[in-house]
Parts: C-alpha cells; structure tokens; sequence
C-alpha cells in the first residue's frame, strides 16, 4: 500500500480521521508545486486497505481476506522517546476482512493470543492480555485489545494492539459482498500491529546497569567465544574449532581481535550477548570451558564435549528466568485500590500498575487522569473483580482496570 | 535512515540538491501546525547517510562501511507508468564509504557487475554495461554506471545504476578519517540501487499476448500440477502425491479447485507460471504425465520417475531460451549510424538502439535529444568505435553512445 493517504480518503471514516488528523504530516507541495489535495504520510493504513477492498471483494467466495505489510508510518508526536515513541517507526500491520462478526471477532483474540505468546516466549516479557477502554481504543476501532508490559522502573508499555472494527469502515467505504442466501452484506474487519517499539521494551524490561540483556531467540549474537591468553599455542585453533560446531546449534562469534579479554567482557555485556564462552591453555588442557550468563553472571564450568547439550539448556534457562525476574517485578510492583484516597497515595508514591474498579463512565477515566495522573492501560482477561463501586465515583463498577502511567 | 531530509541537510551538496528538489515531495505541515523548516520525503539517501558518517568515521579503521536498506522513495515526477515510473517505489540502497579512490571505483564496478548477473542469469535479461554520460549520470556523483534492458518493444530501459561519488558529498558534509600516516583524508563513497521497477522489466522483457512469462528464478510458482478428470477415482491422489514429492526441489501448486482444466490451463498462463505439469487418468495407467513450457508451450511427455531431473533441466532450458529471446531481440533492435539523417531515420522508423560516435559536449546530446527525440542509453563497455568524428556535430568522436528511447 501507498505510503501517502489523500485527505479526501482519510476523511471517509469519521471516528478515524478525528482520532489521527491532529496527529499526521501532511505533503502539500510535490517540486515546486502546490498540490491541489494534501496528502497525509499514512499513520496507519486501514484507509488505503478498505479502498482496494472495495474494488475487489464481491462474494462470499472473496472472504476472507488477510494482508500484512512491514512499512515505515508516521505519527507528529509532540514529545518523543528513542524507539518508545518516535515520529516515524517500522511496524507490521495485518489487516482482514471477514463475512460475519464473530469470525472477525475471532480473528482479533487469536492476533492478540499470537503477540502475547511472542511476548513471553520468545522475549521472555510477560504482558497482561486484554480490553482498551473507549478512550485509548484506537479511533474508529469498536474495540481494542492490547497485551500490556511493564518496564523495570514501573511504567507501563503497550506492547500491541488488535482492532475489531464491526462494519464501521465496510460502512463508510462500501465494502459489501454477496452472500450465500443471494443477499449484499458488509464485510467485517479487523487490523492488528506491532512496533520496533517493541526494541525499546526489551531494553526497558531486561536491561541493566551494565548494558542491554538481549533475550537469546533475538540475540544477533547469542555466545561470544572470548579466548584467554590467545597467543599461546593451540588457543585460536581450539577457540575457532568450537566456533565452527557451536555455528551448527546457534549463533555464534569468535572474536579474536587485539583487545584483551577484559575488553571483550564488557563489550559484549553492554551488547547484551547472552552467554560468554571463555576458552584458554589451562580449559584446552582439562577439556573443559568456561560458560558466563549475561543475566546474572552464573559461571559454569563445561567440559567441551557437552556443549551441544548445555548452551541450548543454559540459554532456555535465561530466557525462563528473565521471564521469571520480569513477572516478580510486576507482582511487586501491582497494588490494589478501593478508594480514591488510595489510588492516589499509591500513584504518587509507587510506580506500577494499580487495580481498581471503573463505572465505565469517561468522565471517571478523565478524572482519575486529572487528580492521579494516570490512563487506563486495559480491562484484563479473566481477573475477578475487587469490589462492587467504581474507585472514582462511587456508582456501581462495571469493570476491573489497571491503571498506570505509561511510556 | 528517517523517511523525511530536512531541507538544510538537502541542501548541503549543491549538484545534489539541483538534480533532486525539483522532483521531491516536501512535508511542510506536523497535524495542524506550520513546520518551521520543509521535509523532504527521500527521493534518495546520501545526505542522511553522509550525516551518519561524519558522525561516526574516524580513522582508517572504520573503514571501508557499507550499508544496504529496502526501503520507499518519492520522486514527483510529472507522467508515470506502472511498474516502470511511479512516484513512489520500493527500492534497495547500498551505499559505502572507503578509504581511497581506488577502493570505491572497484566497489563502483563491482555492484555493476553483481546486477549485471542478476538480470542476465536469474532474469533472462541481457543488459549493456557502460557508463552515463554526465547528462544522464545521479545529481552529485562523478560516475554513474548502468546496466541498460531492452524492452520488446524497442524501448529501453534503465534496470540498475551504481554511482561514484569521489570525495565531493565527504567535503559537503566534512567526513574524514586519520590515515595510517597521521594525515586527515576526505572519504571516497558509492552507492547503488535497483528497484520493483525490474518487475515491470520483466513484464516488458518476456511477457507475451497470454500474459506474463516469469523467469525460474523469480515465479513464486514454478510448476503448478493441473488433474484432469480430476474426480476420476486415484486422480486427485495421484496429483497430490506428485505435489509433495515436487515441494522437495521447486515451488508447486496443486490446483484442485473447480474450475474446469481448460480454465486453470489459461489461468496459469496469465501468470506466467513458467511449467504446467497435466495428470489424468491415461498418465496414471502409463506412469506419465505432461509438462507444458509457458514460453513456447512444448509440450513433453515425461516419465513421472524422471520428473526430479527432467523439471529442474526444463526450468533451467526455459531460462536459458528466454534470454536467448531477448539477446535476439536486442541484436535485431540495434543499429549503427555514422551520419545524422541515418541516425533520425532510425530514430524516426525504428525502435531499438542506434550506435553512434559521440564528441562528449552536452551541445551535441541536447541536439539529438531534439531533432531525433533519443537520449543517451550508456557508453558501453569492450566495445569498439564504429568512426572517428560525432555524428552530431562532426568533430572528433570521444566515445561510443547506445541511443534510444526509454521508458
């Protein structure tokens, strides 16, 4: 899809454009010439989407439908964060279009449950799964879905977002298709992203005073070979041999550069390189070597003919266990609130998320914002609520909310 | 690299700046506020990379850098032309900085020569090899080199450059580096690029009134099974298992859809999938099928036990005879002309190149341009000349030029 929007297309859904046009940047001249029609950088691309759709979905036979795109999209945010919140960032957004409500529906969990699991798996970042609020959905969507993370210092990272729009775009665009019954029904849509954004989460969730800590399914480098003494006799050789199996099994690199060994440790802690495989004339002699986790400096010693068996262990081993250190935190960091007073004392005092009870009512959501300084970060899955009345105004509560202040 | 070029940095290499502001896209509004400064959308990246450089090249043993990025460029132009001219396009940007001229030159060639290979053997496409004229060459470089298709039609058409830009962006934007002698030396850079509009050479190279023909290398589907009579008892497995056992060496596709075989037969073809494997109920009793080449629609009667040798020699026979093609295409399309009448003649009733002798004033390039309508294609490499004086202006020739007219 395009990277440019007209405005007239932008303009096509209402909720959309009111929610992103304060936001975009607009191309007004192309050369030297004035354009008769602005063109925003697209912010996101649901217009551009339901324009094709429109020209090529029918039938039932169409649907469904499923797009992804990796591209570049730009939001004018007024203050920025180096890869949290930037102007321009990479992003992968998916988009489908499908003939009944319930498998859009269905369609906007699975992308949910598809990021989360990513989230705790392979970025060992464990997130809470559920609703946005009316507020922070985003615009036009009927609902939002979000997996949220928390950064060591207690702020809040959403992580991704799964959109279900019903037929509202289907609607403003005219996507309809002919159905089995011979009837012209709206399609229903749904999109879903995620960021680099997601690079600033890492360093945010794992990192330490001593650098990045990079979880090892997204480690460029995952076992830095650092030789010790290697001018002596034999050492480069047998430091290269264990490169040329360990390149079997995992991703590896020998650094056999003039800088000494200390260097390197601390180079490659800063990089975030998960395990440091130390190798000198006294390891070759007794078979063995030295194996450092980046995550808390755990030293094992190895006997070469292991390895195959104990880097894949070790290197699952962090990752569950930066899993393990990223959930402590957020249990130590989530408090819960049945009062006003409360949830102000421990939003000025604590930084984490607060669990409170909401009417559902905007005005509260504003409120909570104004006296706390907080936002609602979402409506989770499957948590039993902790009280009858809303935190803010005391009226019946319709849901659970964590609240926290958010990057 | 960022999306936009602040005006000031664009303007920073003056020839640069002079070839491309005329034909880029300017943000000059972030939501509803005025920008104080107009954003570029790159119509290319040097300037940003030059940037990056100064930043972060020191000494000679930062060097040489070299970078490579897939990414969206804008160019206003006036007409386009799918595939071939749009004004946005996604395109691949290498570029490297280097440590002497030499050193960038052999870089320079180098590119070319990977390009070149990449259109003549994945491609089917010959390409000349040669350089711009100044004319014609990147706003900024010194030298630009080209490989140059010809479409079937006669028209030819730019398929990949790589510049070289000597020192002159390194004094722009101050990029040095300390010598091994403790001297401060400008840096030497390239950069090189090739873009989608090779999918609409490719279009133009082989296509045919059936529709596109895709060279092997580049077919996501290379061999689509069709069953014929299909719902015959053993078709439909027999074609299924033929599918499984293809999976193993190309990219195949069963269709198995309702569609009638005569229908899909027409289909596939419009696709341009290079091999159409037919399976009926006679092939299963014979231990056979058919395989029908898209280009020239042979059709061979294969043995199903040869089908792991017989495919990939068949791909390789079509790619090979698709380059053939279109080398005798471009042999039939190409004339030489030693006076100007012979040479508008050509220019008048032919489409294809015309080789002429050339002075190397801009003068005598404008003049063509204007009374035969063709511009310089490029001044090939290992060529001979074919006369001593220009066919312009009769002065003593300084180089052959393939003329033509281009897409």
């Amino acid at each position: 899809m395009p990277m440019f929007i007209p405005e007239s297309l932008l303009n096509k859904e209402k909720e959309h454009v009111e929610g992103f046009a304060p936001e975009v940047a607009w191309v007004t001249m192309g050369g030297s010439e004035q354009l008769t029609e602005r063109l925003c950088v697209r912010p996101t691309s649901e217009t551009l989407f339901c324009e094709h759709y429109a020209n090529i979905i029918r039938s039932y036979r169409d649907l469904p439908k499923l797009y992804n795109q990796w591209c570049s999209v730009v939001r004018w945010e007024k203050t920025t964060r180096p890869f949290l919140r930037s102007r321009e960032f990479l992003w992968q957004e998916g988009h489908t279009m499908h003939a009944t409500a319930e498998e859009a529906q269905e369609e906007t969990l699975r992308m949910l449950e598809i990021y989360a699991n990513f989230f705790e798996g392979d970025l060992g970042m464990p997130v809470l799964r559920g609703r946005k609020t009316d507020k922070e959905k985003f615009a036009g969507a009927e609902a939002t879905y979000t997996v949220e993370a928390l950064m060591h210092d207690g702020k809040a990272l959403q992580g991704g977002t799964t959109h279900n729009f019903g037929d509202g775009f289907a609607r403003a665009f005219d996507i309809k298709y002919l159905d089995r019954d011979n009837q012209l029904k709206y399609c229903h849509q749904t999109s879903w992203g995620v960021s680099t954004r997601i690079i600033g989460g890492i360093i945010m969730t794992h990192g330490d005073d001593s650098g990045l800590v990079l979880p090892p399914a997204v480690a460029p480098i995952q076992v830095v070979i650092i030789p010790v003494q290697m001018h002596k006799e034999g050492v480069l050789e047998a430091a290269e041999a264990l490169r040329a199996r360990l390149s079997k099994f995992c991703r590896v690199k020998l650094d056999a550069s003039d800088n000494s060994p200390g260097w390197k440790f601390s180079e490659y802690e800063m990089k975030g390189v998960p395990l440091r495989l130390e190798i000198g004339p006294r390891d070759i002699e007794n078979g063995q070597c030295v194996l450092v986790r980046r995550d808390n400096r755990e030293k094992l010693f190895v006997s070469q003919d292991d390895l195959e068996a104990v880097i894949p262990e070790t290197l699952e081993a962090l990752r569950a266990a930066l899993y393990e250190k990223a959930l402590e935190n957020r249990r130590n960091r989530t408090w819960d609130a049945t009062d006003l007073d409360t949830l102000v004392d421990l939003a000025n005092n604590r930084s984490g998320y607060i669990r409170a009870m909401w009417c559902g009512e905007l005005a509260c959501e504003e409120k909570l914002k104004e006296v706390a300084d907080v936002t609602s970060r979402c409506m989770p899955f499957g948590e039993e609520p902790i009280g009858d009345t809303c935190v803010c105004c005391g009226k019946p509560a319709k849901s659970l909310v964590y609240w926290g202040k958010a990057y």
